[in-house]
């Protein structure tokens, strides 16, 4: 195989000499937006890249390095609705008409092709060199200003650099790398026409040397990529032998666009201060083929280019068939989130437009371009003029269009802070320029809105993986797009009691094999975290109860139970299981549970302090409450509070050691104590977060305390819930955390990212014993708790997908033989930030990295964290607080490399932190 | 503007003459599937189509008589990528392949090309029956068995009855409605080939009088709509002068797949008993252009012939840019919940089935054909012996998806029953049979898994709206679709809070447009009704004891208070407002709260009997409760329980009668007997159904009560909560019904309707006031309450469009010029319900139609309504209980021709019943 390589003609190393281009050969960054691949991509040989940011993190290198995308100048992807439908005469069209456009201001267009192959045969890049200066020659009515244009190719496969050497190649043409024009406007008299010149530094600088009022536009037309073979990319690069990665093309588009908006299009008259802002900045990026034609690595187009999610053109077909191919295309835009800003036909005389403009009506406007002449030979410029209006609409409406879309972005924190109530906000602490406007989302990052240079995009991982929902990389996101989309399209939402429909009936299939397996029989829907507690509670509370007729007295009916006892639950204190009342009930007093929060909250449960497990300069250890020891012999605590490694914690020899019986005895006593001490209410059911503590802080609770809560309530036959909300579905590195605990509940709870991050579905999954207990021969027998949505399709297609695709070890490359995930946070880097200064300890497992800071003020109100997470955020990492911990949450696809920038840039801001 | 009209010809005639055409003209059929247009559509012509049953309701009446849709056999729609891609080759080819699959079955396969242009130039029938009829000529191989193969087209425009009637005009070739071939098959030594030979009567009987062992296969061809012109159907048929409703083109192909079904497709051929099982069924529907091509109506063919969604075999394209144009149609037909079995490309050289076939991987498998000849005059044979294999391979593939699917559907009553645990339901009372399999939804239609006659579809009216959530038309479920999908591409969920997105900020600046106008400043996101109540109580509760510090003792902290008084609501006896607890303890007693359900509950309210009004014998009345009355002027109440109109029950003239004046004098009593009762709880909110108490029965409450209880509370500065989540989003015929009870909440909760119908979401709105009472100087002052998907995209895209579209005129043709809906429920049936000796009350309003029947065992626990809602399932009505009360809910974009058809079914069944 080889890499690309760069075409290197006589005017490139001319060019290069006087310092035109910047080319340097820089390290490799690190996978953007991962698309995986066997090969590493070779090294990106670029002009006017920079090298990129040490500061910044995982994935978002490349776009950060490049500054994040600039709104402040209308930069569009020209799509094709098919091949040959007109891209190129659009791209073409549209420069000229933005050059030709006035001479009150200097223009700076780029024109990129990205993507371009039967090259050097075909070349967009030259058609649009060629057209325009012509177009420009031929305007003989306008005023316009003196234009540099240039042609580039940066990169071509080494069969094109064979047909560019061979000059006598038969019929084919060859082209050297730059092509540069010069064409004088309508301040001279006459054109001055310096067609096919090979310009020499002596000619440059004479154009420099023009006076500052003489206001000079440029024109790049650049093709960064370039293969031989006229036929899909893929399919050349293939042929070709060159292997090209989704996040070089995405590195090269970033650079050429940066080139252009720091206004030195050919790095050669750059303008002088007070003139840069008059400059009218364009780019036009013209893509290959179709929306869904492959780019170079077989990614489709549509997903390759998403990272950037530049507004679009689609150019549509005016012929037969056209209104099917044009409106499919655009779906397949919009399903990935892009926005059409125009459509554009070539007049077929069948008035697909006519049709089209209805369709699309208050979304797109659509513009038609008059019939494209057969003989093409020289009667484009006529046809050029003729479109000139045309073109001239379109440029409005798409400046019009970006103008909206930056006034949009930058109105948005005010309106936000005027109608919007965020939960867990004191809006006070929120000032309007720290309202954060995501614009989109790709895989792990948003896209988000910085007002700054006039407006700009910066990726940054979403490392609250947004309140722990997240699971996406590139390749799920539209998949879950896709399902979600089918789902609303063949179901919308269905009735579900009494009635079944695919996407719930396979999501409960796949539910209890992966997580239920071994257990569970049954599948409950609702529709979040706190719903399924609710309704997990009252399961096993009817379980109980059904259970323990003779236990409260033979004679007992549930009348005389609800008058003499109540029911709690036995949970463990700084657990959390959602923030409606009846799951709120289940948890401790916290701030949550105040009377001014939560005035019915009075903590409806036995709550018990446990043991927790981190790691410590490098150690992992336990920490034991001092309730856990009292009367306890201390030697054999001490004897097990190290940790060989983390395997250790969760290994199901340490049942057999003194600390288990130390943890028994403390249980028992508990249960003990509660039952003898005049309260009349019995403990009927065990909740539990197995594991980690999320919104308590992110504690990993010793999985012994939690096995042994777990085998003392099955003596005393008290049902079990795991609420699994937070750690299941892979987060914490396994489906289900009774893989870590070895042991099964009656009872367990998911939602989060059992949609891979998509939309609110919760499922609790119980065994037949749980469901028997509400069979009967009376409705009122039966559960009577249900939500308007139960199962909806939208829900359960996307359930269906995400478990699919963490769960297929092709699909999910961080699937190790046995199903769980591979050591996603290098344990050296894990290590460190254990050892230092600031950092009391660590947990990491899983897709869940966490530390905790040493500070004074701890717990939920601590704000001691925020300087650091406002240099992670400025870092490209955004993150938030609990109290004074900080968490990196990943994804279950996201790559060990990603987790490892991650760690690299906080350990780097703790460092600077001291 | 001509309708489209029959084209008769000699031998059509004839055919008919012998009665082989049963032709009849019909009453109209009301709209099927709505698709709004301003011209009736004229009567249609058919063959083989029965009179349609009376005994079905709305726009049902289509599909359901034509029996459903039978799953039996293999029904396919061939689907194009693009317009000559060659679908016609494969439907010829895949046709062959089946009748010459060998002699052991007789097969009756039905090629329907519902729309055909260009016609008689152009006829894909025409092609599909001389090829097929080639290829079985020159098949010499394989045994096959005698075939009669026939050709007809149903209904033709005037330009195409001109060019046939004008035999000499120029070059056009003229083509008869009917023609059949006979083929003899291989059980004869030679074939006999009728090629071309018109039958009479007499030879048809011949052939007719073969024995029963000489299996007899038969193919027709049959195109339904013809046009002239060789453009777009849409344009073909606005320059012809035609005018085809969407549900003429359904209502047609049901026509002929049921005729297909029956096994008689040329009616002339019985089988013989017992024999009929032996043959093999197929029926291939050709779509016309690609799969986004408008259909007649302008409606796009995939969204035309979604009401069928049958399974779908893409025509993908081989050439260069055929990779794109194959993925955006399958996306299309995708996001439109089509099943497509398979893709089909030609060969061109590209290797493009290489790449889709990666692409599709694990979905759909890829059949490539050989290249069609360039030559195809003569040489067609050939091709199809080349592509014999494939063809083969194709149909057992959509033989094998086709059995895969019925054996789904087939099994998932056991399995659901087996592990899914449905919601308020006795899952003892629900045996195996009574579970309704849902296949999918379109519009306000489920599509019903029956397993009957080999399996079929059937459609039912969703008159439970899904749990009163549902409000999709025909065309607004896809653009559901496309904007859940946009949201699922761009954003999948992004973190909330601090933050802004844009769906959530235009979720929320629509909410307070619409339903907050007035008095709404702030929008608070939460999952679904129940969490919205849960935020409003909370929301209120704060603010109440803000305001409330000087009135319970000046001294007293939030400690105090909590310690000596609790918080209580003030709400109605039969008022609903989620399961979660918090939402419950705001709620009566009832079913739902006692102890085996809900452990926890305690009935945190004050709790109000409240006057109902309703329709009785035609006159709508007040119903007021004993409580209420007592200590008061009996007289005063009787002169106010007759209305002259629903209208004057909401009449704000009534707040200056005597009746009034006996409400607030309850109010006041109650509230004061309540503060002088020596239970120290406080009463910190008024929480309201307004208007209709919907799973307390559908009871309308009296507004002018409903009013004086706010005005009431407004007195006492005690917070006013409006739970909208039932009757909200013109659920009543307005956006909200603070325009009913003309006064205006400080909290209101909105969900189900809110996003049409697809995804849980759910929005508490509140004025600035409220808001005002959680800020301050720490975190814990804030409103600590909040779910995962907070203010998810999805669901905030979808409202946005929901929203957007119920309050167009454009697109709402309900909407009357006050921004009400128009009266859906026809006044004279809802009045003769009222009337019936089986009905005790009627309630209309808005969408929502409900009927308590008499009997003697009412409340939630009664079966009465069983038999009822059995009858009304099997007239197409899909409708669920509460208690006694049956009722019916359509969608805001219903049309009152629907609303007019389940109310005549009903009535209809009322009658039965008695």
């Amino acid at each position: 195989m080889y890499q690309l390589a760069t075409l290197i003609s006589r005017s490139f190393s001319e060019y290069h000499r006087v310092g035109i281009v910047a080319r340097r050969f820089r390290r490799c960054p690190r996978r953007l937006f991962s698309h995986r691949s066997s090969t590493a991509f070779p090294a990106v040989e670029e002009c006017g890249t920079e090298e990129p940011s040490e500061r910044v993190a995982g994935d978002n290198v490349g776009l950060l390095a490049a500054g994040g995308i600039d709104l402040s100048y209308p930069a569009y992807t020209i799509w094709g609705s098919n091949t040959g439908v007109g891209k190129t005469l659009l791209s073409a069209g549209l420069v000229g008409s933005i050059l030709s456009s006035g001479i009150e201001r200097s223009r700076d267009v780029l024109y990129l092709k990205p993507v371009q192959t039967g090259f050097p045969k075909d070349s967009d890049a030259r058609f649009v060199y060629r057209e325009v200066s012509s177009m420009l020659r031929s305007n003989s009515n306008g005023l316009v200003n003196n234009v540099y244009i240039s042609k580039q190719t940066v990169k071509a496969s080494p069969a094109v650099h064979k047909a560019v050497r061979s000059k006598d190649a038969a019929g084919m043409e060859v082209i050297g790398t730059y092509e540069e024009l010069i064409l004088e406007g309508s301040r001279r008299p006459n054109f001055f026409i310096n067609s096919d010149e090979r310009l020499t530094a002596s000619s440059r600088e004479r154009h420099q040397g023009g006076s500052a009022s003489e206001r000079i536009s440029q024109l790049m037309c650049r093709t960064l990529l370039a293969w031989f073979d006229p036929v899909s990319p893929h399919y050349a690069a293939e042929m070709e032998g060159t292997v090209v990665e989704d996040s070089d093309v995405i590195q090269s588009i970033l650079s050429s666009l940066k080139t252009c908006t720091r206004n030195n299009l050919l790095q050669r008259s750059p303008l002088k201060a007070g003139e840069q802002n008059e400059s009218e900045k364009w780019a036009i990026v013209e893509t290959a083929g179709g929306v869904a034609s492959p780019g170079p690595s077989g990614t489709l187009q549509c997903d390759l280019y998403r990272p950037l999610r530049l507004p679009c053109v689609l150019m549509g077909d005016g012929r037969l068939g056209g209104i099917s191919s044009t409106i499919s295309a655009y779906e397949t835009l919009h399903l990935r989130g892009y926005d059409v800003e125009a459509v554009v036909l070539l007049d077929a005389g069948l008035a697909n437009e006519m049709f089209l403009e209805k369709y699309l009506q208050g979304r797109t406007p659509v513009f038609v371009l008059p019939p494209v002449p057969e003989d093409t030979s020289e009667s484009l410029s006529n046809w050029f003029i003729q479109s000139q209006h045309c073109f001239s609409r379109l440029r409005c409406t798409l400046e019009e269009a970006n103008m909206r879309r930056l006034q949009r972005l930058q109105e948005m924190p005010s309106k936000a802070e005027q109608i919007l109530w965020w939960p867990f906000t004191q809006h006070t602490m929120v000032p309007t320029g720290d309202v954060t406007v995501i614009d989109s989302r790709c895989a792990e990052n948003f896209s988000v809105f910085k007002n700054t240079d006039g407006g700009k995009l910066e990726p940054q991982f979403d490392a609250c993986a947004s309140w722990w929902t997240q699971g996406p990389d590139s390749r799920l996101q539209p998949e879950l797009a896709k399902a979600a989309g089918y789902a609303a399209g063949r179901y919308g939402h269905v009735m579900f009691p009494e009635n079944v429909h695919e996407p719930a009936l396979r999501c409960a299939e796949l539910l209890l094999e992966l997580m239920g397996k071994g257990w569970g029989n049954r599948v409950y829907f609702s529709d979040n975290g706190s719903t399924a507690v609710e309704i997990a509670l009252k399961m096993a509370f009817r379980k109980f109860v059904t259970d323990h007729k003779t236990f409260l007295g033979s004679a007992a009916t549930s009348s005389d139970l609800e008058s003499q006892r109540s029911l709690k639950v036995l949970a463990l204190n700084g657990s959390y299981h959602g923030d409606t009342l009846g799951a709120m009930e289940a948890q401790a007093p916290s701030p949550y549970t105040g009377f001014l929060q939560q005035p019915w909250y009075s903590g409806r449960g036995l709550f018990l302090d446990s043991p927790k497990v981190y790691l410590r300069n490098g150690q992992w250890q336990l920490q034991c409450p001092h309730s856990l020891l009292r009367d306890s012999c201390t030697e054999a605590y001490d004897a097990d509070t190290m940790f060989e490694s983390r395997a250790d914690v969760f290994s199901s020899v340490r049942d057999h050691t003194p600390w288990a019986d130390i943890c028994r005895a403390y249980v028992r006593r508990q249960l003990q104590v509660h039952e003898t001490s005049g309260d009349r209410s019995v403990i009927g059911a065990l909740i539990i977060e197995p594991v980690i503590h999320g919104a308590g802080g992110m504690d990993m609770v010793d999985p012994l305390f939690q096995r042994i809560l777990v085998s003392e309530c099955r003596l005393r036959n008290i049902p079990v819930i795991f609420d699994e909300i937070l750690a299941g579905c892979w987060r914490l590195g396994v489906k289900s955390t009774s893989e870590l605990l070895h042991c099964y509940p009656d009872i367990a709870c998911y939602s989060k990212l059992l949609t891979g991050g998509t939309v609110p579905l919760a499922a609790t999954i119980a065994t037949e014993e749980i469901f028997e207990a509400f069979k009967g021969q009376s409705k009122l027998d039966a559960l009577l708790h249900g939500h308007s949505y139960t199962a909806h399709a939208m829900g359960c297609a996307t359930a269906v997908a995400t478990l699919q695709h963490f769960s297929d070890p092709v699909k999910n490359s961080n699937l190790t033989t046995d199903g769980r995930l591979q050591e996603l946070w290098c344990p050296e880097l894990v290590s460190a930030i254990s050892c230092h200064t600031s950092v009391r300890r660590v947990v990491s497992l899983g897709t869940l990295f966490a530390c905790e800071l040493e500070d004074k003020e701890s717990g939920y109100t601590s704000t001691s964290t925020k300087g650091l997470i406002q240099m992670l955020r400025a870092d490209g990492i955004y993150t938030r607080p609990l109290g004074n911990v900080v968490y990196l949450m990943c994804g279950p696809l996201t790559s060990p490399a990603s987790c490892t920038s991650l760690l690299e840039v906080l350990l780097r801001n703790l460092d600077q932190m001291v």
